[in-house]
């Protein structure tokens, strides 16, 4: 569906961490390297540091080694002020626009009751019936709030077509590892990346104990 | 009255969304056609998602199919920061006075006591007489806040009238059907647009009905 | 000491609106009329409306109609965002430049203790002197918020001299005649503008006979 | 260390004062005199008022009188809008390099358990080693908020080395003088810059006076 395109994937911090657990997962696995940070002055004002080594806090867009016509972006933070928002993802998507991309597609999350694990919303009209032959079902009535629902939204002003995935989640854990499984399998069979998503399974264990615990501990 | 102007109807969601309802029953009774979008970095940063369609918020700024020398302002909503406010309206003028507008008409809500069920103001102070001859009362006292407020105020620094239209609510609801239909005769009243208002008595009967419900809430 | 000088008297909204009331009398003594109205994004979004007559918000820049040399600035309100506050006192103090102004003075409270019913500060170290010359105490510590502030305190960023002269005031009233009279008595003095005070004693009475009303009140 | 290169040593206001209590200490004891102030729309709309002088909210770079290679910053406030703080960051910067500097060395606070008195970041890994055989200890994980992370973080991208030095502290004081005296005597074995920290034992004594009878208040 996405062959003769080139396609950004955006994961950027939101509810659960769902888009940018994948958008990290995904960098990883395709051995990314970071072709341009991208600043704002909306992002919390402070470095972060590990190790001693200060960062600014920022967002990267990145490249697979060896995957040609993908690009990742993912970062540290949402802008803190809206205004920041459209700015920054105004940059990105001109930024995106240089470098030949057609089609962004944003990881999000979806609060809510669904029997879907995975929902989309396309800004393309013609898009719609694609996505849902690839066992995509659409969202009927929403809003996709923050970064990830501006790149997407805002993709048609700079000539790129915006799709946006949305994982169903609870809304109630800081990061919800299951959602963002649920969100690389639908990349995964969209784009055909051959992902090894069994790396994820001892940090899902992980979450299932502290779940089990947290749950325990409404007994007490 | 109007006669020999080019006047542009504006009605931004407000308090009991009144201007917005007779904005966009304006836009469907006039079979009106987008001829410019507005966006603004003070809306709200999400895009509204419907059968899978995903739509950045904006305004729209229509073209009525038959009628002439009129045009309609409607929106998703209003910016959220003063400033923005301020830029967007200026830019909207700036594009009405390029399309040859002379008058700008906005519609909101005037919440208090008042036994007319639609008050007026106006930027030129030789027109509230005229407005008073055509059964417009005109607002003593007050402030007009808002993108409907800003339009008709700053109308003048474009070389533009401002005009604006209030309907009395009780500022209880979130959507006052009934003030939105007062701004739709009175404005039917001046500019002779042959409006059907009996279209909107079914979603009239339903507002009451639910006025009767909640009613109905309080005693339990 | 002011003879040789160009002045021009601000007083904006502020705490018992002591500044706007004293600027806006000498406005109306010297029969003043705009040479300049000044508009901020800064302010409430709003129109008000006086007779079905709707004014945006904003500042004026006025002239006497005989006294040369001085000029009188007030304006509805202060921008409600800092960096507008800075933004738009630069644009005023580029006017006054422009108008060939050499010294601001503006008008503003203080609250808090002190016997001296009107206290001075300036920008210029060797002027403090000359004003306590004058009967005005310099205050010896303490910040100025707000516009009245800032046009005194960036006025040497625009080669004027700054002068703020503060009323003592509780800061318990929405209006504080006395202190603004205090302030019109100092300006008076200053300049010799023969001001009839006297006009403001029917204002007066009735603020006394409030104040006792509402000490009446304490006892029920 | 440091011998090669042209410092910048920053302290602006901060958790405990910290930063600005021992960058005001450094300009006192290097007899500094200033070579550009800097202002900021986000630092509090206000005139500091002393003696009857005003001056507007600012801050300083400042020339060591015999020293040479070395400048201090410091400052009244930082700005209170993120935005602002970005832009002035960068406008100091940008004055840095102009200046020739090429290390930023910012003085912060560290609110937390450390049996260390001082951590040291900085934003060339190859320099972290470095900081440690000064043995300035490195901090493992964590965030620098405001001007003093920013300037830091930020260096990079003006051609700059950045390293921030905090100094542990409770944070439930406003100022910490113990704090700060630490700070200075990490700078004073960096830099060699012979300083008296003797003359601060005054100050300290009273703190410690005022911290008792703090204690004593809470048997009452």
């Amino acid at each position: 569906m996405f062959q003769s395109g080139f396609i950004c994937i955006c994961g950027l911090p939101g509810i659960g961490s769902v888009g940018k657990v994948a958008a990290d997962f995904l960098a990883t696995s395709l051995q990314c390297s970071t072709i341009k940070p991208f600043f704002s002055p909306g992002f919390p004002p402070q470095v972060m540091v590990s190790e001693g080594l200060a960062k600014l806090m920022h967002g990267e867009l990145m490249r697979p080694r060896e995957r040609e016509k993908l690009l990742i972006l993912s970062g540290d933070a949402q802008p803190l002020d809206v205004l920041d928002m459209y700015s920054l993802a105004g940059e990105i998507l001109q930024a995106l626009k240089e470098q030949g991309v057609t089609d962004v597609i944003t990881l999000a999350a979806y609060v809510g009751e669904n029997t879907e694990k995975v929902l989309g919303a396309t800004t393309d009209p013609n898009f719609a019936a694609t996505l849902e032959s690839c066992n995509i079902s659409m969202l009927r009535s929403g809003a996709i709030g923050g970064l990830n629902g501006l790149l997407a939204g805002m993709a048609p002003r700079y000539g790129l077509r915006g799709v946006c995935l949305l994982a169903t989640t609870s809304g109630s854990e800081s990061v919800d590892l299951f959602a963002a499984i649920n969100l690389l399998s639908a990349i995964d069979g969209l784009l055909s990346l051959d992902l090894d998503l069994s790396l994820l399974e001892p940090a899902l264990e992980q979450q299932e104990e502290m779940e089990a615990e947290d749950n325990d501990m409404n007994y007490r």
